[in-house]
């Protein structure tokens, strides 16, 4: 058929795969559309857990992969990275012949990806734009708006910020987080995956766990290592066993795995167990099953808040981004995070929030 | 003094320069402020006039020469160039050890320098950003708005924008277009300056003269040539000695300069004198002394509605902008040109607009 | 046929193009083997003539065009550009899926595509190794050669430099040089091709004339302007119309270039002939019927040997290559240039040497 | 004094500095010279053991850190890498304003270096180069021969080659490896360093140990996990505690990684201690002291000859190469490097060997 209509999808880290997924498939199954996707970033490294496997897993095709993680984990080597995405990402582009390219979220290497886009004359999509975060995330996020031109928001105040910045109104749509889909069709008995793929002790999954996912902050990298061994020793003394996922690739990353890797080494005895990353069709019920997840991952805000997983969301990462009543907010300091994850597991679930969400937005 | 502000100023093209001239005097003047310029993009290469001269015969030293141009004047190359840009000016950047970063405009590469600051955690001042022009360059202008951390723009209008995309007004400052100084400053007797540097017949100061300026616009890059065709064929019509400048190195620059090549070989009686670049001092008393401005330069939007100086606007390229009275829009077709500058060369000059001035903004 | 050995042939300049044609016109009829075509360098850009349509006209199928040239002129952004050439080229080599991957001559952009070649595990044949030149070229040239796998060089004595630096003698394989065949192709009736697309005065076919091709020397490279103005005014000396063909990108191209540009505007009157480019069925006649070849083009000490062309070898850049009796070396003085040049117009042509040629080395 | 020769040495992997580091600490020393370091490659990374950390402990100044290493472990992103390291490098050298500038061994970066510094007209001393060892290193070193004006190699069959490579024999200085001098001077009580960094179980050294180092093999960099697995297994089956040290960062260094991550997971009570990275004064003296060295590290071949370690020489990367009575060859397979492990700890220590030794060659 002539008249398939050309979709370039590109891919950055393993959360954004696991919002957008729903989406691809969809689009994949529907014979109007030619699906392209371009694995890039993170998603191609081991020390990531490599997703672009998890993609091939899940029947969808992968139509090319671009190396542009420059090694180093420091604001200069992100800002590179940047430089990296926009001259590799503009070949791999022009060879997908796209009518539509697609990028979602924040991430330095999406801002690439949209800017070797644009200038190259094609028609750009942005999902889950118009939030407000209060980091170079949110620059990011913004800058990507003013340069696409449709806008898949996730909520209807980030619609509304996005009109507000002078998109035209017709070119916004509001169909809620495709993640509330994964959550929907998220089966409760993850036991039967494969969950021994990580390092460190066995997780009992009958038994309560702890679920941690600490990203560094690029602006306050250098703290990056100090901030996780506050958190792992929160864990320590509140002593419950714990899922715990190595962090994406900003700048101050290396510190974070640093610190898990330390505190492994010296709290053999401890029930850590560190996987690389999840599939979403794991990762969700491990968020619902969870006695409290503890970190600063955007899951948190959004996943949990349509389950009402009790959360402690440590540090600034998401400061200004609109929370649910599951969330509290804490410094990451072992005292304040002990006392806050305790009152959570204390307290158990929430009612579900409906912020993030509508019905099929896929 | 260890209490000088390091201010890094980043230079991407003779325009901004042009336009920023007076504010840099001012700072390097300023024992508060340590200013350290560096210049990139096509002010470091001969065929675009090698503007970094002018900066040193200006009295200003320069930090660092960044060569970033990928040389093919097509999308592509554009995009990647933008890469590049990144990757080199974060270096640059560093090695300055800014307090804040100043970029001007909306050329891709200084989108590029915009990123190399933030995400290395450096503060961003933009200046001339909010301005609506529908173009690529429309884009860029508010992707940089959303990454820097103070603003100032040119216009009352530009100034609500920059507000309205959801920054804050405690850091929107409008003082105006410091190149309405240049303005004030400029001198009439321009002749005593060496304007022979140029290819082509000399022309003749106390006759009647066209200015023409014509850069390509990014999205129809292709067209191009045909459309600088339609305007020197215009030009030979109206027979009137012409004042050509080439133009910037955006895709489709190529196409331009082959048409006025070509032209000049094929009309060699004619007098069409071509430079590639003029110092603000002699380019503004150009400006006031030109029977009619044709092209779609933005000074022709500037500089020119101070001056009253009599327009013809080719081309999509400042499409949105707020125009003066002075200046009448056509489409790249030699009988709407020759038409509309006939008509502006009988009118004469308007009265100067206050669009875009405010006294002193320096 | 799943059978074909897929060869794949970097081509960075015009000047090897001429060379390399007739090798890859045979190669393309073969059918045991799937020529893929990869254009970069200056090959692709307007100011070096657009060498690749060329190459399109000659039927040939190009399979990418890869930009890499960094513009500036100077030995930084020289050498940048082999580092762009590798980054570019190993994507471009990955996607032909090569069995072996030509490379020919001494260009910096030809050490960049052998890198690319040899540490992604690809076969690589170097043509024209082993010659002595005395520049930073013959240095490019032997390291291309402990690169490469198979060796094909154009004369005897730089098939035994090969074998001296150790390449094992099975692997070396000396059949002259394949532009020797077009020269014997050529056709003398050149006047039927179309040769007024230049700029400047058409020359007059049936009087004697002058060709020019000076290239700059890198390690000379701030003396390109001044050791150009010497050659001309040597030439304005002499007074005989002449053909000038513009400079190759090295680092000083800029300078070369604006000392023609200037002579031209400062000598209108003089009849010189600039070209961008021709093609080799045109450039063989013109050095044929060239009352004297004055400049550095190593088309001078090849080409130019097999026919006898007298020949005037201004400066430094093809020291140490073995030279015919038809070869005077000379300073790049304009004394020396002219004294030589009235010598060589005065002797005319020379026998035809065998230096660098053995009968259809295609 | 402004009389002073500007030394420049840029260092890309932890081997090489080892080496050069007296000869460095005595150019430091000298103050004839202004030396300046610059770190590269896996220096830097956190991976590999931040080895710069290390040159600024021994006293060393460290001018100038350069990322490059993009991150992937496969022959793409490797030769990238060399693209990078161009592109990053020129400009780095141009800052140390360089009289000479340093470049050993043959590693990928380091011709990345050489490029950088010839094509930007600077003067190149190239240690340790001629040597014969069958890989894509090997073509690296001799390229970089090639492209170098002074040469100092390690042994005279190394001299020998290079002067038979056309290398004029004034140019060639045989004063010996200097990594013989670090084995002179190193101490045999390295049980007052700090050994407790690595992870896994701590060794005891009053008890036999295996030292291994395996890095991959860039041409068969699909295979190196699988490799690397035999040849942990074959010490399981010795059964011997063993002293591990992580890979260096070729195209295939992840599967290595990999391969000792699972079988640590694996064999939890295995007594297995792995290490970053040492320096050459605890290096040495584990050379001296284990039982058995098995890998193919170049230290192996060199260090390990003064000594008369037994080893045990895995695969094909050191094919070519001199090896002493010391070394015994094996294929990658468990049966096999079992096989010669047990012979050679039976054996014991050998005599030293002088192929690659003078004395106070520094």
């Amino acid at each position: 058929m002539k008249n398939k209509i050309n979709i370039t999808c590109i891919l950055v880290d393993r959360a954004n795969y696991g919002r957008l997924k729903p989406v691809l498939q969809l689009i994949n199954k529907d014979s109007c559309f030619d699906l392209k996707i371009i694995c890039t970033g993170s998603m191609l490294l081991e020390r990531y857990g490599n997703t672009s496997k998890v993609v091939k897993n899940d029947g969808l095709k992968i139509f090319d992969e671009v190396y542009i993680e420059l090694e180093g984990s420091n604001p200069t080597t992100m800002a590179k990275t940047i430089g990296l995405a926009i001259f590799e990402l503009t070949n791999a582009i022009n060879r997908t012949t796209p009518d539509f390219v697609i990028v979602i979220g924040d991430r330095s290497e999406a801002l690439g990806a949209a800017i070797a886009t644009v200038y190259q004359n094609y028609c750009l999509i942005h999902i889950q734009g118009g939030e407000i975060t209060g980091s170079i995330d949110e620059s990011a996020r913004h800058a990507i708006t003013k340069l696409a031109h449709y806008h898949f928001p996730s909520t209807d105040n980030a619609a509304k910020n996005i009109i507000r910045m002078g998109e035209h109104p017709s070119r916004v749509f509001n169909f809620g987080c495709p993640s509330a889909d994964v959550v929907d069709a998220s089966n409760d008995d993850f036991k039967s995956y494969s969950l021994d793929l990580g390092v460190g002790k066995l997780i009992d999954w009958d038994n309560p766990f702890l679920l941690v996912l600490f990203h560094p902050v690029t602006s306050e990298f250098e703290d990056a290592e100090t901030q996780m061994n506050e958190l792992l020793y929160s864990i320590k003394e509140i002593d419950i066993q714990t899922v715990i996922i190595w962090p994406n690739i900003d700048a101050g990353s290396d510190g974070v795995s640093q610190s898990i890797r330390k505190f492994r080494e010296e709290n053999i005895g401890f029930n850590l167990h560190a996987y690389k990353n999840f599939e979403p069709e794991i990762y969700i019920p491990l968020l619902k099953r969870t006695a409290c997840a503890i970190g600063n991952s955007s899951s948190f805000i959004r996943g949990a808040s349509f389950i009402g997983t009790p959360v402690v969301l440590v540090g600034t990462r998401q400061d200004g981004r609109e929370i649910s009543d599951a969330v509290i907010r804490v410094n990451p300091l072992k005292s304040e995070i002990t006392k806050a994850a305790r009152y959570q597991i204390e307290h158990g679930h929430y009612s579900p929030s409906q912020i993030y969400r509508k019905k099929g937005s896929s």
